[in-house]
């Protein structure tokens, strides 16, 4: 398949996941209009949904139809956007804009901000809960383990605590792979086990796949932030620099940091063999992902 | 049953769910053990395990062994716990102090407490997940839905927008319905789901039993708040009334505000009749939060 024509595919996905949120949100009563205004809004800056489209084509790979994919794809972006609103706010990292809109703090309040991202969490949950797949605790608990304080939650306390510290490679691969790396590997392993069982080998090839992606693009977004400029990244370039953030083009230099995503990429497409020709767009995503500008 | 006999045994039942929480933390090597330590210390300073031993009571009452209660026991008041954490923070009360010790941003940070928060309320949901209950849907269902938008948080959302307002006596109730009530009832209908199926006419019994108990208990809050000294309640009292809060001795007098306790717990005792012999220490209960002195 041709970028472009991949492009396509990927954005179908996004619509998909974006219309079962909309219906998430849609001909109800809320009972505090402005929280839900708050909660739609952080959705809505989340932006690339990386995260269901990984949850869809892990899934599908083993043979899941989309319908009972789409629970376990906005349930993971729901416990994305809800950490994105409570990061980006003045006792985290305290930005203003994301994708080129304000911050929900920003847009709204900041106790606005705090309960929009506890409710965004609440609703992956529920959303999880009213699909009551089969599967249901598994499913449960790969999301709440990846999101904890084991996965991201985890992360971004290590984050914190790296902020104008000097953490060697090797941890800073640890802060990300909790910070971001937990959710995209649980958003492939929940697309997997919506098809199949814990022990089927495939389970822990996705999920290789997704360590290795997670990684890449954590890399591959350093290297944007150093080159990017602010009005296609939608949010300030040279951030991370400016905050004195752990980074890898820091650490590697700018070569060095693009030479390590491409070989995580690489790690990504190997570990995909035991798929066989199933796992064909989740090779073309790994590499769309390290070619993209923003 | 004495007074002095049942305190013993909600004393017993505090510790058995202070037990299980403990396991929860214990023997694992955390990735990040300042956060750890924050979620440790919102958990403590939670205080009365209220909602714990609403589980307990509720599920024995039909009959659930206390080992299957356990983990909805400790889910709950995660989330009480959570939002706490939350609550207490400069841009929302803004509080120093919960039950004579500082809260979590005083002890630790406001990032650090942030993320407190958000881990708490992952692991009532990874903890219900672990345990695996047949009617995990139906459990998970009825907490999320009691901790978010429709229920806790959107409770918050109404608070917030309340002060320094002038809401009536309808208004104050809806609020705390949402705030405060949604998890109280949550605690009584995960108990009773945990024993029989949702269409037994019990289970609403026991909420309507929960919706009294809940109001009964926040209108007694609000009195304590007025007549209470700060060492009992180890919290500043008439806090409510300094920060221009609404409160039911506010609106109807403190004596209306007793009156209207009162009548909300024959409510609560009225409804557990087709329960019979079995919902005894319920209605104990019932009885004990509304002469309780903190």
């Amino acid at each position: 398949m041709s970028a472009d024509a991949f492009a396509v595919r990927l954005a179908a996905d996004r619509a998909r996941v974006d219309a079962y949120l909309a219906r998430v949100f849609d001909a109800r009563q809320a009972p505090a209009p402005r929280l839900e205004d708050a909660m739609r809004h952080g959705l809505l800056v989340g932006g690339k949904r990386l995260r269901p489209v990984l949850v869809y084509l892990a899934g599908r790979a083993l043979g899941a139809a989309d319908a009972d994919l789409d629970s376990s794809a906005a349930a993971v972006e729901l416990v994305h956007a809800y950490s994105l609103v409570h990061d980006d706010l003045p006792a985290m990292d305290d930005d203003d804009l994301r994708r080129g809109q304000p911050t929900v703090h920003r847009a709204y309040d900041e106790a606005t901000a705090i309960l929009a991202g506890d409710a965004l969490q609440t609703l992956a949950f529920e959303v999880l809960a009213r699909a009551a797949h089969p599967r249901l605790p598994a499913l449960m608990l790969t999301l709440a383990q990846a999101a904890g304080r084991d996965g991201m939650v985890g992360g971004q306390a290590l984050d914190l605590a790296a902020v104008g510290g000097h953490p060697d490679v090797e941890a800073l691969a640890t802060m990300h792979a909790h910070k971001t790396g937990a959710l995209i590997r649980a958003a492939v392993r929940m697309g997997a086990l919506t098809a199949v069982v814990e022990s089927d080998p495939r389970v822990a090839a996705l999920e290789h796949y997704a360590q290795a992606l997670g990684l890449a693009f954590q890399i591959h977004d350093d290297v944007l932030d150093v080159t990017g400029d602010t009005r296609t990244l939608g949010k300030a370039s040279g951030a991370d620099a400016a905050r004195d953030k752990p980074t890898y083009p820091a650490l590697l230099g700018l070569d060095g940091a693009r030479a390590r995503a491409l070989e995580l990429t690489e790690e990504a497409l190997a570990a995909l063999a035991p798929l066989g020709a199933a796992s064909a767009p989740l090779a073309e995503l790994a590499r769309y992902m390290i070619e993209r500008d923003h």
